[in-house]
């Protein structure tokens, strides 16, 4: 039971319906593929919702001892919009008012209401697209400065965040604040950026690649006529990559090559098995195709990140992006990769909200106008369902990979700069 | 004009008619993809073949003084197969009755004729083969010795091996035999091994990649409907990623993202732009898949080549293996990769015999029992022929780009063991 004698279900589900009002302080990331959008949502609704500020002394129990300010208390939302369907954005900001109810919510004036902090490319590219169909200004925030600040704020704020993945095994890390930094973030977007973060605001961007999500699914969608990216994920649950790469065993007849510590079951070429087999692309499964992709791509970017992370001494590598979403597969491979070859000493580590870092941190840049101060409490979860399948067996956009972030809401406290 | 009074031309051309009789010293290199052979033929033909052999006296100048032997002239010519169609090699060893003439050649006895050096996982997969149809024990030599062995030869042995590919601007170099070591080796064959080489016989693979020639190849293969992995290349000639790879510019509408030293026209990320256009496979010219492609492999393999040589201080890297093929935008994608991942402190660098590393180094392991000493002295190129294009736009199997290793024969003398 809460503070206003509700159970946290009800609440959540209050606050889901009555939200369209309360919404306030809003960030996009706007990427190649994706946009990226985080809200946050006051808990109370309708005509109540003022009960959603705390008084200035409760507020300032829960931060800094300022008496000069109010605490909101409220949740984090997550959402995703493909970005050649930047329309489905826009009009989902219309229908919550985003645009036009700024006296109506909590610590934003209309003003503020009217600048969007938004990051990545299209905040540039679609600037004048926001200010023609919704009168608003997309305030722009740098890209890496914003992966770097969201990844800081989950590592720092959030508990059940960060956790390793290996053989199945899923393992939440508590992350000592003392002993954060320095770390590697390698944030997997239509392409990756690798970072070297060493503080708040303290970061380098190191290396990248250009093989990275845009890639799994843009040439996944070419071999497999898979329509989304849920879709191409969700066919290599089933798919079994050794029908197409060439291992080191079909090499050696069968044989490891010992010698240099190659397994006959490792890959020696990816997709190397269609060279000498006289088949088309559409003689291959498009399971079995999906597969050799993810674990191509996976791999190769954990080789990479590893190679980084060695280079400047980092023993914590921290995968973010929306590549990744949850993906038992992907995580997998991955963290084998960063294993493998490290002999050990590298560790891959992921984030829940892996896909909305730079959304996240474009919001938390709110921080110098919009409100002092964030906290976050706990993660709450909405369960999923379960995932069908279409005709020609391509996963359909389930809920169990499309949601992985947007179903884990973080309920937080606001500290309002007034 | 050659001591026998005939010129270059002329003595190539009877060497290539009458070499029938005369082949000795056969080594393979029997890869996931591709069959490498080098083999030494003796510059006279029939009757006359003892003029291939010079007298103690003379041998002993062109060598190191021990007057116990004699020295062989002749040529060491490559060639390939496709490991698929490993018949054709077989057929063609047969026809050059390499399994039953020992007692015409020099230098090699009948048993020694009987046994083949060979190396590369095909040399454990096919030894039965090989003994069942010819008559022939394949004498395994390790790979990765193998790559060494014939890298260090070449760089030692033959001038005007060596060069470096920017900008269109192929520049031969000349090795300081005193300053050779440590360099990276980059052998790109189906996959990808990375080798640090401190000397003969001293070296360590450090790293590798499964996305390499095979890779090229088979998703090539899949994408565009090329029969081989020649036609692949040759589309790629008249190919533009810019099509399908998604750009810095492309996100960030038409703007640099200059922060961070990347341009409109970097690629961020490869095959990118396939997610959010609205076309099937078949709507994209097979030209400009196979350039993206390309252009994708390339890069990585400079990448991963590069962080490897950083991690050991390397500032030579030397790319070998069948992927390259004297291929200019190949090695001009590599060039600029390492390039730009070392700020210029790296230097790619490419070997003309590059697919012939791991069978020159089989061929080399001979020294042991078959011969006592090789030296190069210099290259004979034959002038390939035009390249022709198929109905369907791919380039046919051309000279230009199938033989451009095996059109350059070395001419050397070989120090006989006898």
């Amino acid at each position: 039971m809460d503070r206003n004698g509700v159970t946290e279900g009800e609440l959540e589900g209050r606050g889901m319906n009555k939200c369209v009002e309360q919404v306030s302080h809003l960030a996009l990331d706007i990427g190649g593929s994706l946009i990226k959008m985080v809200y946050f949502c006051g808990e109370n609704s309708g005509s109540e919702h003022q009960q959603g500020i705390l008084s200035s002394k409760e507020s300032c129990g829960l931060s800094n001892g300022n008496t000069n300010c109010s605490v909101l208390r409220g949740k984090l939302h997550f959402r995703k919009f493909e970005t050649s369907k930047i329309n489905e954005c826009l009009e989902f900001m219309s229908s919550k008012q985003f645009h036009r109810n700024g006296e109506d919510c909590h610590g934003a004036s209309v003003s503020e209401k009217n600048i969007i902090k938004a990051t990545g490319g299209g905040a540039f590219k679609f600037a004048d697209l926001f200010k023609e169909k919704l009168g608003m200004t997309l305030d722009k925030v740098d890209e890496m400065n914003s992966l770097v600040a969201g990844a800081n704020f989950l590592l720092k704020a959030a508990s059940l965040e960060a956790y390793t993945y290996m053989d199945g095994q899923k393992e939440y890390v508590q992350i000592d604040q003392n002993d954060l930094y320095p770390y590697l973030l390698v944030n997997i977007g239509s392409g990756v950026s690798m970072i070297k973060v060493d503080g708040d605001g303290k970061f380098e961007r190191v290396s990248g690649t250009s093989v990275g999500g845009g890639t799994f699914w843009g040439l996944g969608k070419l071999l497999t006529k898979c329509k989304s990216f849920d879709e191409l994920l969700g066919l290599s649950y089933s798919g079994n990559n050794r029908v197409i790469d060439m291992l080191v065993g079909d090499i050696y007849g069968g044989m490891d090559y010992s010698k240099i510590g190659l397994s006959s079951t490792a890959i020696a070429s990816s997709f190397g098995k269609a060279v000498s087999e006289d088949k088309d692309l559409e003689e291959y499964k498009p399971e079995d195709v999906a597969r050799s992709l993810l674990r191509m791509i996976s791999n190769n970017i954990g080789q990479i990140a590893y190679l980084n992370a060695l280079r400047f001494g980092l023993k914590r590598i921290f995968f973010g992006g929306f590549f990744i979403r949850g993906h038992a597969y992907t995580m997998d491979t991955i963290s084998v990769g960063v294993n493998f070859w490290s002999n050990g000493e590298a560790k891959a580590m992921f984030l829940r909200h892996e896909g909305f870092l730079g959304a996240l941190g474009a919001f938390m840049s709110h921080r110098k106008d919009g409100f002092a101060d964030l906290k976050a409490h706990h993660l709450v979860e909405q369960v999923p369902t379960k995932p069908s399948r279409n005709a020609g067996g391509c996963l359909n956009n389930s809920s169990v990979l499309k949601d992985v972030n947007e179903n884990i809401s973080i309920e937080c406290t606001m500290q309002l700069s007034n």
